[in-house]
């Protein structure tokens, strides 16, 4: 990994560990119909457990595979669940659901079982990656909350995992909070894509709550505040010293770069450093050669060059095997929105409930009924064969996927922090067969298990007789 | 407008007017380099006024409008801005910035001017949308959360508009809070969409927090968790009994609607009425015409037919010109990430530095220069003409867009609450030439005046003289 010298990569972990994220942690964050489906459950004495799964129906074009993240802030959500006082205030006031029923919700805790894939583990459709073991009326209830923050932290590493493999070596970094939907999504999006092998994020809130590193350089409106670029350099080098990294692609890019060869020695004579340019528009490749060979004619070969400015994981992959001198980059837009694919297929669904295994058939929408695990079996030398999904209580090879996240109601004791979770994705990508890797995938290895099959089929049968009847 | 009778709709005008929705106030949510640069212009004593515009560059295939949204939560922030005792603490703690620099920050608030198009004014490419006249620092710290603000709720109502229209007279309600990016994505985007037209949201938060009338129906699982489709509807029936809607593709559509029509009339004698059927899958033109001819049938033309899954505007267009006897839709995915055009190329540049106007030149991102204003030109009958986008200073036909939002860090009188915004999106919407208000529009007309042209050229022509010398 080249560590681009950018402004201050900074991990302060001893101030992080005491920082937890605070998300919204608002029970109402939820939809009206799962409070009125609590109110029939309640009305009808249904608190039998459930179990109920989520998973991913299929990936989007140019995606091998996809990448489980967000069960830290999934198992924080379900530890504090709970209806504040003011949260029954309202719902009291609002008429929307009995008074005798908020009464109720008063007490209403998570109290289940979740089994999980540890973030960071590459997975596959129709595997689940969540399985939820609770009464009814809980399970039911956390549905909403639990997609919204599974779904979209899946949907960002999975898009930051691809650039990782795009760009092997190469140092890159989160830019894109400004374009993410919102507050959360910029926070959640900077944790996903470091969880993948991101190397840090320009969002300070990040580094606060999340410990990653962070990273900055400097803004066009800067170069622009001054009358000359050679000015704007000299004093944001004089101010901010460190890690130095200058924009020099404001009005030219070539000609940034020769102010910077100009410059470089004289702010050396000074004790600082220019670590890194940064290049943000145009032909990047033809740019980086062109500034590289001015900085080499100049004796500045420790000058690192970053570029940015609407990279995919298809720029970072054809910049890389263009071998264009570049030597990390800044990935915003397209990365924390996951532009080409911002919302993934995936459903929580009920699998089971008092025993008796469930099954949805609605068209083109139907679920594999029971509850299930996902076994993994390797090579020799260690990479995917593939999983087979089977039920619970069928013996099948390979490794189980699905490991104990909480157990009433408590987070499981092993859970990985994010630096584990870091070094487990890691090892689930080096894991990947060569033809997962690919932004053109072949397909995937999963199986559904004969045990899954034969259920479903008998469910299929009774249906059938019972609509007959 | 057809109302389509879901579970509870409910404004809940007294108690919203006392929530404000507490979004991520923390200024820590920017970038480092915002901070990087601010240091830099205090060890250098800029602080003169800088004028910033936020415009966006262009617009997305389908799209021949966009619709301004967040103005609200942008005044919020900039009124509310400060660092927290504990953010000051943790950045003189993180040696970030030095701590000189730091206990200047502690005093640091908004006190500049915001210019603005009302929320749910109709705009094209290249016409400023917000202008931030203020001390440079203070207008440059803000540049990430603002765009952040801004950038997403205007790409979320722009294309809720288009939904609109696509679907005229037809009741759409927001189900996108699962899939959307985050808690606070899934909040704004209700907001957004019931500004743009929509009707209401299955949010409940943002019913608490913006009086958005909230809509709700019934989940599969619901129905799985039954033993069979009759039992589970007529259980909640009698525990959710107002504006009831009944979910009937869990099984097998048509099926679900023979149960409806018997369950009905035995529902009727205990007071019980049926408003509506959702249904969630298949061909939906198609089961909708079955399941009216069912209902027709049973005498039950009453019961309104409401729609859901997987529905953006193309689908919608579709599915209202074919006729298909459905009252509303619930759209979920596509509305809350926009998911065609997830994130739009915007930005929020520098134009004028102490008295002096600004341009960035880098290939393919030049902006222009100078404080600009957007006047609209209407024809007789009130249709929009098109826009000039011209200097402040220059004499223009038309009505000027961009009105007072703040003078002097405090939030202008007039600023319009939800309700006036969303009056004002729908007569902007009414304005639109048809060429416009297609899925598959004409090119918009959008004119950059003669001032401004004159204004860049000169200032191309000293920088050029700049480079030479």
């Amino acid at each position: 990994m080249v560590e681009v010298g950018l402004t201050r990569i900074n991990v302060l972990d001893g101030v992080a560990a005491h920082c937890v994220a605070m998300l919204d942690r608002s029970l109402l964050l939820t939809d009206l119909y799962e409070l009125s489906m609590l109110e029939a459950y309640d009305a009808n004495g249904m608190a039998e457990t459930a179990v109920f799964e989520l998973f991913f129906r299929k990936l989007p074009p140019g995606r091998g595979f996809l990448m489980a993240a967000g069960l830290e802030q999934a198992v924080q959500f379900l530890e504090a669940m709970r209806f504040t006082p003011d949260e029954l205030d309202w719902l009291r006031k609002s008429s929307l659901c009995s008074a005798a029923f908020c009464e109720k919700l008063t007490t209403l805790r998570f109290t289940g079982d979740v089994d999980a894939m540890p973030e960071g583990t590459v997975f596959f459709p129709n595997e689940p990656i969540l399985r939820v073991t609770a009464p009814l009326p809980q399970a039911q209830l956390v549905e909403t909350r639990l997609i919204n923050l599974l779904h979209f932290q899946t949907v960002i590493a999975s898009k930051a995992a691809h650039m990782v493999l795009a760009a092997p070596g190469k140092q890159l970094v989160d830019f894109g909070l400004r374009r993410a939907h919102g507050a959360e999504a910029g926070l959640l999006a900077a944790r996903a894509a470091y969880l993948a092998g991101f190397a840090g994020t320009a969002t300070l809130l990040a580094n606060r709550d999340f410990g990653i590193p962070v990273v900055g350089t400097m803004a066009h409106s800067f170069v622009q505040a001054h009358d000359d670029e050679a000015t704007a350099f000299e004093r944001f080098a004089s101010a901010r010293p460190k890690a130095l990294t200058l924009l020099i692609d404001t009005y030219d890019t070539e000609r940034g770069a020769s102010i910077v060869a100009t410059l470089a020695p004289r702010l050396a004579a000074r004790g600082i450093t220019v670590s890194a340019v940064r290049l943000d528009s145009g032909d990047l490749a033809a740019h980086a050669r062109a500034v590289r060979a001015i900085l080499d004619a100049a004796g500045l070969r420790a000058i690192r060059i970053f570029a940015s400015g609407g990279l995919d994981e298809w720029s970072l992959l054809s910049l890389c095997r263009s071998g264009a001198p570049i030597d990390g980059f800044g990935v915003g837009t397209s990365l924390t929105t996951a532009s080409d694919a911002p919302a993934l297929d995936c459903a929580y669904k009920l699998q089971e409930y008092a025993g008796r295994p469930r099954r949805k058939l609605s068209e083109g929408k139907a679920t594999w009924p029971g509850r299930k695990q996902v076994y993994r079996r390797f090579t020799d030398d260690g990479t995917i064969a593939g999983d087979i999904v089977a039920l619970l209580d069928e013996v099948a090879d390979g490794v189980p996927l699905l490991l104990p996240a909480m157990r009433e109601g408590k987070r499981a004791d092993h859970l990985p922090d994010l630096a584990a979770a870091r070094v487990h994705a890691a090892s689930s990508l080096a894991q990947l067969p060569g033809a997962l890797r690919r932004l053109e995938p072949a397909d995937v290895p999963v199986e559904i298990s004969r045990g899954i099959r034969r259920l479903a089929a008998a469910m299929d049968r009774t249906a059938t007789q019972d609509q007959g009847s």
